[in-house]
């Protein structure tokens, strides 16, 4: 008799859970996160862990134990959950705008909560003056590094750099350090081209550091980070932190940048199958776009991994099989192109679990994790997450 | 002085609202909803409207304001949703499995709604009997069937029709229907290739109903639809109902397809502009993939629009501005390749509006609507809408 379905609220196994659903292994999240928190110390810089992967505070007590730490955020609701929780040194790492500005400074007002912010225009800085005095609160900020062309941010050679700093002075705000971000990163998969993008993001951000102290600015905080160059960073002298996500959960896109392994992915959906097409090699699931996401970011890597890696319902890879399309609700396993395998019997019923292209767009898609171990189907606990802005 | 940011509760106007968020027109709304309604009317069947799209009784009232009528989902959790508002024709137009069709019919008893599945298999149908056990409810069951090579479902002609159709009955269900999606529509972008795939559709399914009353079965319900078929289909011949979707919104694929123009899609994503790179042409705003979805779904179409057309705050086009990148939170905006012209002056903190590539996917990134009409900065309504499964 087919078991009745519950929400992970009661389920007390991963085979009775309502799919398509979202599973996190705790154990693969304890190691990464062993893992970079060893490297940071071993390089004698503070981990400040970005937050818009995970949105969760169960997770966030993985990463901090003890007492919550320095963090990282995507969002301004993000800094709020997590203040409210008991978070005391928030980075909100995307660029103001003078209204959010004032709200950041309205949440640092009512918590006592230190969230620095980010910008790189003389017309950011310039809007400080209003923002302080709106809120009574004299803003942190960082001013954002370009280190290799990917998005915003100043060079450190260009006099804007200055020019910002000492608008941002002018202003009455604090100017705390420089941030950069080695997103192009995404884009290498070798070693020496990683060890180089980390290197070159190191001298870049130390470089504008010393430029601005030059001139007469402290600049306290040197940050850079991205979950590749952070992985494989040989030396960081002259900055103070490190900044990376993606690495406590680890993805198919990390997996062909060259970052992790295949079984350091700490999430995937768990799907049932719905139905095949034998004569076209496919398999249907109940797992589409909307709980996979569109995220495709394995398309450009040596290996396209199509929508994801397709394991059996205890975590083991089947060897070759992707879902090869997603619709809104459906997704279709296929053999990987030039691959010699056929596709394993996967009956109507079956269940699978996928793994993510991009773990921060997967988990995006769900409002919660069923946290399990390793093969066991056990759900120890269900953890929350919080989406918005 | 900024205006203080406030969430949709309490916002009155757009310009303080928390960016990035979603906006939809009610005036688009309706005017899309009413030319769909005419077209069922005068090709006399049924309009049964897919709520997978906007997933909300707000939208689904402007769409039936006197009662609820008959209505199709893609989760059951949107079955329950609409449910629970008084929907009681409902179809599930995703393949069923044996622990779906039980949380369905479970559905059923406690609410009295009319859920009927979907499936192509005989072994989806043997496990009718224990469904009807474990439920005490007689499920109905729609048989899908494949018109395109899209997707799922059986041919008309294959003989596998037949063979489902008998176990259905064995298993002691109630054979309803027949059900096509013509999925490949949206790769089309003719007038004359439309009229020909809704055709194709049409023909299809009518001959897989023929079929199964050639065989005893009653087959009452002949249901097809998608949303470039259901606008281009001339004659419905056969066919009791229509089913579309993204209609009620339309986006820049169903522009890119022939079947909208641009000033008829109805959502937005309203941004906040955070910074520019002058010397790439770039402008940064606070809408990455997480307000717009990864949906690239024009970028197999004739005109490719990025991860969006860009309009002023006011909804009207930006002449050749588009979202060229999106990361989580970041979204640039350039000028499209091959346009001679320049990049408007959008200084940090204006606001602007992003049309989707596909609405689906675009308003799944959020949790409401702020309802807005045309041009006007008047906040109406908020609605909400659900996600899950």
């Amino acid at each position: 008799m087919t078991a009745n379905l519950q929400g992970s609220e009661t389920a007390k196994t991963i085979d009775t859970l309502v799919t398509p659903t979202l599973l996190v292994d705790r154990g693969r999240l304890e190691r990464n996160v062993q893992r970079l928190a060893e490297r940071a110390k071993k390089l004698g810089v503070v981990l400040r862990p970005h937050m818009k992967t995970a949105k969760s505070i169960d997770v966030a007590r993985q990463v901090f134990p003890r007492e919550p730490g320095p963090i990282t955020v995507s969002t301004i609701a993000e800094a709020e959950y997590f203040a409210s929780h008991g978070f005391r040194d928030i980075t909100y790492a995307v660029g103001m705008s003078p209204a959010s500005a004032i709200r950041a400074m309205e949440l640092c007002r009512r918590t006592g909560v230190d969230l620095k912010l980010l910008l790189d225009t003389v017309e950011q800085a310039d809007a400080l003056g209003d923002v302080r005095k709106a809120t009574g609160v004299t803003p942190s900020i960082f001013i954002e590094l370009d280190c290799d062309d990917h998005r915003g941010g100043v060079k450190p050679d260009d006099s804007r750099l200055l020019e910002v700093a000492n608008r941002v002075v002018a202003a009455g705000a604090n100017l705390v350090g420089v941030l950069a971000h080695a997103g192009e990163s995404y884009s290498l998969s070798t070693p020496d081209a990683l060890v180089k993008a980390a290197e070159n993001e190191r001298s870049a951000t130390v470089r504008a550091a010393e430029i601005l102290r030059a001139h007469g600015h402290a600049c306290p905080i040197v940050s850079l980070g991205s979950t590749p160059t952070a992985h494989f960073a040989e030396n960081l002298e002259g900055v103070t932190e490190l900044r990376a996500g993606v690495y406590m959960f680890f993805d198919l896109v990390q997996h062909g940048v060259g970052v992790c392994d295949i079984d350091d992915i700490a999430i995937s959906v768990l799907a049932t199958v719905i139905g095949a097409k034998p004569e076209k090699g496919w398999v249907l699931v109940d797992a589409g776009w909307m709980a996979l996401s569109r995220d495709r970011g394995t398309s450009n890597q040596r290996v396209d991994q199509g929508y994801g890696v397709v394991c059996d319902e205890r975590g083991r890879v089947l060897k070759d099989v992707v879902v090869s399309q997603a619709s809104q609700e459906h997704g279709i396993l296929s053999i990987r192109a030039g691959s010699e395998k056929t596709m394993p019997a996967l009956p109507v019923g079956t269940r699978i679990r996928i793994l993510p292209n991009h773990a921060c767009a997967m988990a995006a898609q769900h409002d919660f994790y069923n946290v399990i171990n390793g093969e066991s189907p056990d759900i120890e606990e269900r953890w929350q997450r919080i989406r918005g802005w």
